[in-house]
């Protein structure tokens, strides 16, 4: 708890003078006022948060945490739960999505055991911090205890310090656990104030009659667990997932040493949603990468204020759309360093 | 003309069996079916385009058209015409965005002058293969005689091939030309049915005023040309540009070749329309990359029935959004080679 409460006092706000002073900077670039558009507002957004207007090419983490649920023993995934660990498997050997997008972003890749349900083997690019093997079923009772929910946040939180005391300038935040969009949807429901049916997506691939018991677990879940909005660690440990608080702890740790961390899909947005409600300042540190398929993930970014600029219709998680974006955060801070200015150009400027 | 002729008579449809091959492979990689979305639809298109189910990661070029028009006589643009062929020489010294860009994206830039209103130098990124002096004013006449439009396609055709025997395996197209939005929002209306108002933007930064002026002078364009919109070619003499004319050649070469061609913002979405116009099957070709802030290009784009994956408000032309899709592209085409499939990572399949 001590780590955590440090963490959230050394968050403070982005500073908006290195904004102003890096957008100065943009407006004498060879081209229209603005009109890079969202390249412009990352760059923008990176110097107020690194108190830099002219941020360098960042080295990238993508931090990818695992966990089980135990809320799938009420049916509420399309694939069965050994999925998790055959493929935290597959992320080690290289063959999964993540592992190619995190290559082709220049990423580093992390694989953080939070709560994986099995034992996995020691591996180079797999840190064993397991909580517990998966949670409890959150339709029965809350799915961890609130020391758990702790914890698993200080993972996050220790595991993002690890990799920024080694140079790390931009993270990526992804996940890997069977069943997670259910405990994601419920986080989205308590605080859009949608209903569980409005959020509520097929995750995996679940069909119409398994997308309508999802929904009947979530709301049991919501009904029994009674989560209190207010306290952000009583509805992380009631409804959330080891996973959700892992990427959590990365997103305030980001924050707290002032290094911007990518959101990916809805389950790294319920761990925003989470990381927002323990900090009012947290989210000014988060950059939106893509909108996902999942049908809460618009509303959920939207109450983050987070607006994504990659429309890729995926619905894969792991951190993929956080390894796409990153190209982006590239180009735009390449944008900053490498354009020549209307002068030095000598380019003609507007018409009156 | 013949030159022409023989390069659509070359065009024929895409290869929908390649692509169901390509799908095939991509639904037995490690992910649940369909799950990264529009990088699977890249994928299967370019197997479609290329007749090759696993294309290799393709070797880039990005043309850049610059010409000039004689319609800002009328005043329909924020910028001098002379910032054309300034902005020329700015590519020329590296400094522009889409130097910095089609760096990002491992991208040849090369820059085309097909009709700027000045003499440029030599420079080895500089072709010169100009029509004449920038066009005449669309607004008290042809922009072009019809010889010039098929000498300007027939630019277009012989740049892209030249690059194409080169080993080009994938094209980006953008445009330089002050006013070039204008003689793009004549065409955008005419084929779209919609009003002038309703496709015509502030370009590079036009005022309210000018706004409705640009309007007015598109409308007179229109009225005095009455370009017939079953005549692609007239249509582009008439309320064309040189650079549009060169881009829409590109994308005729493309076709006739199989290789994918990427359009980019509004201008480049004009020449799309040309070309799908000249050619039926020439638009399967291309791949959209981003929605632009300019108003007419949502329009165009559903027209061509064409969905840009990218939102990054960008309003600059130059072949920016291309540059940027360009690493969605490659990431698409390392997904088909380096992810591992079910069988491979051994991996449990989904529930029953």
């Amino acid at each position: 708890m001590e780590k955590l409460q440090r963490t959230l006092a050394r968050i403070t706000p982005v500073d908006k003078n290195t904004e102003k002073e890096a957008q100065k900077h943009l407006d004498n670039l060879t081209k229209p006022v603005g009109s890079l558009g969202v390249l412009e507002e990352i760059a923008r957004k990176i110097a107020g948060i690194t108190r830099n207007a002219k941020p360098t090419i960042p080295q990238k983490t993508s931090i990818l945490m695992a966990g089980d649920h135990g809320v799938v023993a009420e049916g509420v995934s399309a694939y069965p739960q050994e999925v998790t660990a055959q493929m935290v498997l597959n992320f080690l050997s290289g063959g999964a999505a993540m592992n190619v997008l995190a290559r082709h972003a220049g990423a580093k890749l992390i694989v953080v055991d939070i709560g994986v349900a099995a034992d996995l083997p020691d591996h180079p690019i797999l840190l064993n911090r397991k909580i517990a093997y998966g949670t409890a079923n959150m339709a029965r009772g809350p799915a961890m205890t609130r020391e758990q929910a702790v914890a698993a946040l200080e993972v996050g939180i220790e595991v993002a310090e690890q990799f920024i005391a080694e140079g790390t300038g931009l993270f990526g935040t992804g996940e890997m656990g069977i069943g997670n969009t259910t405990p994601s949807a419920a986080i989205a429901a308590l605080y859009t104030g949608l209903s569980v049916a409005e959020v509520c997506g097929r995750g995996t691939g679940l069909d119409d009659q398994k997308l309508l018991h999802k929904i009947k677990v979530i709301e049991k879940a919501l009904e029994i667990n009674n989560p209190d909005p207010q306290d952000a660690l009583d509805v992380l440990a009631k409804i959330g997932g080891f996973e959700i608080a892992g990427m959590a702890g990365v997103m305030l740790a980001a924050a707290a040493n002032r290094v911007p961390v990518l959101v990916d899909g809805f389950i790294s947005c319920a761990a925003a949603i989470i990381a927002a409600n323990l900090h009012p300042h947290a989210v000014e540190y988060m950059l939106a990468s893509h909108l996902s398929e999942e049908p809460g993930h618009a509303a959920a970014l939207k109450l983050l204020h987070l607006e994504p600029f990659l429309r890729m219709k995926m619905r894969l998680g792991e951190g993929t759309g956080t390894a796409l974006a990153m190209t982006m955060v590239d180009a735009a801070l390449k944008i900053v360093h490498e354009m020549a200015s209307f002068s030095e150009a000598g380019i003609s400027g507007k018409l009156e």
